[in-house]
């Protein structure tokens, strides 16, 4: 089968999974989740479609273009394709799970579907897997889940994972306080996303000194903090600021390994979030592993959530050695195999006597075979 | 949250799976996959779209009118929801897999989505596992996926696991044998699949005996294989149910405790089968937990399956009991909370300093709080 056939089987953006990286992703969820629940975070399914409206409502509005849409003969009306699942578990968590006790904990995984392939991310389906903690205002919740996506990852034996924090609504902020709206806003959001420092300066006004020293003081936590500390804020800007002290305080002190930069201007990536932002990397791949953040679930109760992207993730797992198969000539008992497999081998049944059983299981791909007296290396 | 306003929120036959429901099922797909990787069959993961053409090809061509369909902006070109697993399987094993080694087995999980519900499954998503093992024409092969699905089926705990065999082209075969064809076979394959035997009688020939004998012959397999075994039947279909006794004898040696009952004309569900199908059950229940057979992958190479159907999986299971939550206070070391996850708790952290910290473990349903001598019981 060649490379072209296949790409004219499949749309663009879409793949199959075969052995062994489906059971590598299929393990790497499974792990994941565990650690989760082993946090107090209670697995949700929420469907793979639902009506537009409530897919795209609130959270959901950033997805909206990168839906897919199908009509819902039942009902009449269209029923969206996720393409994200916070806005989902967001919405169980405000509805069903309405009278639970807050905070609540939540976990999920699944497919999400997207329209169209990014530059990043070129597949049009991939897994995901996340965490959200719902109904608590406080910086130990932020922490929390920054901290346990983390875990996650490490728990993997991913090398080098690295957080970088964000408050993707300083700007907003200060513009709000310094009076700048309009295209000025526009043109200053553009230039901060871009870390264009000149275009900060070219902004007449006492923002600007302010707007360039936050874009200068990108880095390592520490240093980051450090000189935002120094600058002369005005309250509800200071505020954000000292949210992000405390969080990053919180999560060094949890995970003292795991280095963390602070970037205070970016909000690329965060359409939905309200207070600290997070990005979660494999330092070696330069890879995007997860994001999260805080936000307003369903418009109103405070929530903080960490999505983690299967397709990096595996791509930046070691993969695991391959479970050794053993080959078991027809006719050979059944509890016989059965004790290969208590001991954690992997048997491959004959169907059919076979002349040649070494031949056989080499075929097979079976390092060893079942003989009359044991286990048979197969060269 | 009433159920009025839940319903309001979701499209009919979809649901969001709560706590402790997801994690449940997850669990089962998980023990499934890893019964059916001890026998030698590899994951695979298809995508949850592709072009319409290829997936309602071959057997998925009996989903075409459950197919929910969306437009690939990219391609320009039309694309289905996949309503069944088997075809994406059977695909990627004759075409991207067609160069490894026969017989080849692969298993899969993953979330179906139908137009309608029907009315033994109102849900229009659930999930399936399953393995399809392609290559083989030996009885072997039929023995072993159907073993295979059942002993998974019993090792998830479930009760009065029974399978149900049929020879779904039998009458077809005896159709073609004697010369009956049009109306006159259709009215007769009614009538056959609603066991009216009297319907059958009216039909003159040497035809209507055979196939009352066949209609009575329905019951456990012993006594079925010896009815069959007294007919004379044409020479095709006698090799069918010489199979079919092939396959009840190796499936009853393999796991002696498995009910079989055999109904030789039984059809319905078996849209793309051309040899011994089943189903399995669960007894108590009545529900249909999965089915299989023998079919055409690729439109030419042998192969044989078996897909479970998680909801009524799932329904089927005993619980498993919820793993005990244990409160653990804020400002916790975190090495304690860690020494407590190792030992199989789930821990729940507070966020910040409360003042009872016993009503707030029974607040967040912890039977056991860590106080600062050990754990001490919640009342």
């Amino acid at each position: 089968m060649t490379d072209f056939a296949n790409r004219a089987l499949l749309p663009a953006g879409l793949r199959d999974m075969l052995p062994p990286d489906a059971a590598e992703e299929a393990g790497v969820i499974e792990r994941l989740l565990r650690t989760f629940a082993a946090h107090g975070f209670e697995r949700v399914k929420p469907p793979l479609i639902e009506f537009e409206e409530s897919l795209l409502d609130g959270p959901g509005a950033a997805a909206a273009g990168q839906t897919f849409r199908v009509l819902d003969p039942l009902s009449q009306r269209l029923m969206g394709l996720r393409a994200d699942i916070t806005p989902q578990v967001a919405r169980i968590a405000t509805t069903r799970l309405a009278t639970r006790p807050r905070p609540l904990r939540l976990s999920y995984s699944g497919q999400v579907l997207r329209v169209k392939g990014s530059q990043l991310r070129a597949d049009r389906q991939f897994a995901q897997a996340g965490i959200e903690l719902i109904g608590s205002e406080s910086a130990a919740a932020d922490a929390e889940v920054l901290t346990l996506a983390a875990e996650g990852l490490i728990g993997l034996g991913i090398d080098g994972v690295t957080a970088d924090l964000a408050l993707p609504t300083l700007a907003a902020t200060l513009f709000a306080a310094f009076g700048i709206e309009g295209d000025t806003a526009e043109r200053l959001r553009h230039a901060l996303d871009h870390k264009d420092s000149a275009a900060v300066a070219a902004l007449d006004g006492p923002a600007a000194p302010l707007l360039q020293a936050l874009i200068a003081a990108a880095g390592p936590a520490d240093r980051a903090l450090a000189a935002l500390a120094a600058l002369d804020l005005p309250p509800a800007a200071a505020a954000e600021r000292d949210r992000l002290a405390a969080v990053v305080a919180q999560v060094a002190a949890a995970l003292p390994g795991l280095p963390l930069t602070v970037d205070p201007v970016e909000s690329r990536g965060f359409e939905y979030h309200c207070g600290v932002g997070f990005t979660l990397y494999a330092r070696a791949l330069g890879a995007e592993l997860g994001r999260g953040g805080r936000y307003r679930a369903g418009g109103t109760e405070p929530a903080v959530g960490a999505t983690l992207f299967l397709d990096s993730v595996i791509a930046a797992v070691p993969s695991a050695p391959r479970p050794a198969r053993v080959f078991v000539p027809a006719g050979t008992a059944r509890a016989e195999a059965e004790r290969l497999r208590a001991e954690g081998l992997v048997t491959v049944a004959g169907l059919d006597p076979v002349a040649d059983e070494a031949a056989e299981a080499k075929r097979l791909g079976c390092g060893r075979r079942l003989g009359p007296a044991g286990l048979i290396d197969v060269v």
